[in-house]
């Protein structure tokens, strides 16, 4: 198959890496000249260059930008696909991405490999990123049922672990695993950051160990992409923040009370809850 | 030395099989026989029984129960110390501790080492579990110089980096890295579970990648040890909780406002923060 890419990060870089090995002819479409020199030195596409024109041919384009500048993309890209063209992104947020693109391409169907590591860009493109990773794709009651079928085995052939839900599923869900733990996390640092003695600062620091990196993680990332969620997926991450915080202000009011019962309780349940969630890592 | 142990669980095991290795004699005392068996057919100490009266010829005596039996061992174990004896602890939580213990024995010095695994008892210990990881011994004005110059060579030559600070400075600088951490990802975990679609539920599982993981873990930890670290560090806890509680409020107010600015500043102090922290794991 004749597969586009516009957009050659990390995600971009190893979806076009997996599908030229597995026999697929890969275009590669970037903004950058020196973006495109290097992925064809290091074998990730066959061709390539900074013309949108250049997806003309492909059988399937996959949006590979971050998610504010997917819509805009999606119009300069659409004018110059074939009309049988399969249109898809990588994006983490589904249903406005759906909502604002399937009206410019009925073809489009959403999608979102939950794959990554802390470095990006080309240079970190990686075979088999998305083996064995959760693989989402968000088709519409209007999805042409053929189209679907092509790219779901596009994805197969990724190793990935395919699943197919309704876009605004996946916004609830994504929120509740992926954006809200952001801002758990950054609200962690930034209220030890209001700890008013620096000897203590300074000791917290020194002490801190893996139940503190773990914790904070996520909360110390690309502030743009954390932000970009957020924005991308407001209505859900307020409500998941909201009842988040009921559940901190239960938890001062248990200690408060000195409920040992109740604050052992919570705590079991935790255990109990944290062990339901399968141990994926990566 | 003739150090003697009492509790040969991980952090007590593994104490004596650095110090027994290190040429020192090691006592144990257990409340199970079987304990002190498989400690001797191990190796970890040199002899050992379930009665406290074995302790009376050691110059330094570790009680490593947990934090909540700390002030009732004590209790039974100062009428058979010699009368310069030593004697120190590895709980959590200090003031409290120092505050109980000193009056029943002027020679106390409490103490904290942070390092441990997921796994417990007698058949976890290791050896240099505490290899260049912080050990904090908390003295007070009262404590005998020449006493806490000898407790400190013994750390030292557990390869630990000692920490000498003052007992209520060590439980303000834990409350925030390491028992806040427990309940805002217990209550991460708790959060979610509100979600009342089965359906979203089961896909959040699904999708749950490292970002949750390592965000959840310590919540999902040993319900006793954190309602008992909560008990004992009880109003250092409440305020940083109550700190963290407002953190949440800003957080929420910023996104109902759309205040994108305010968002993207929020993040960019976080991971300043987090890079403040050293990258120790473990």
């Amino acid at each position: 198959m004749h597969i586009g890419i516009v957009g050659l990060g990390l995600i971009g870089g190893s979806l076009a890496l997996d599908w030229r090995q597995g026999g697929h002819r890969i275009t590669g479409v970037s903004r950058r000249a020196a973006t495109i020199t290097l992925a064809q030195e290091r074998g990730i596409i066959d061709h390539g260059g900074t013309e949108l024109s250049l997806l003309a041919s492909c059988e399937v384009v996959v949006l590979c930008v971050p998610v504010v500048q997917l819509v805009q993309t999606a119009e300069l890209v659409c004018p110059h696909l074939r009309a049988d063209a399969i249109l898809t992104d990588v994006g983490s947020v589904k249903a406005p991405v759906v909502q604002a693109i399937t009206p410019l391409w009925p073809g489009f169907i959403g999608g979102h490999p939950l794959a990554g590591t802390a470095a990006q860009g080309i240079a970190a493109a990686q075979a088999q990123l998305f083996r064995q990773r959760p693989y989402v794709l968000t088709p519409t009651p209007g999805t042409h049922a053929p189209q679907l079928a092509r790219l779901q085995t596009l994805i197969q052939e990724l190793g990935a672990h395919l699943l197919v839900c309704d876009p605004h599923h996946h916004d609830r869900a994504v929120a509740w695993i992926s954006h809200l733990p952001i801002w758990v996390s950054a609200a962690l640092l930034n209220a030890a950051a209001r700890e008013p003695d620096p000897q203590i600062a300074a000791l917290a620091q020194q002490l801190a160990s893996s139940g503190w990196q773990d914790t904070t993680r996520v909360g110390g990332g690309n502030p743009e992409l954390g932000v970009g969620l957020a924005q991308s997926n407001r209505e859900h991450l307020l409500a998941d923040l909201r009842h988040y915080h009921q559940e901190i202000a239960q938890v001062i009011a248990m200690l408060e009370k000195q409920d040992i019962a109740g604050l052992t309780t919570y705590l079991e349940n935790s255990r109990r809850l944290g062990q339901a969630f399968p141990g994926k890592r990566g």
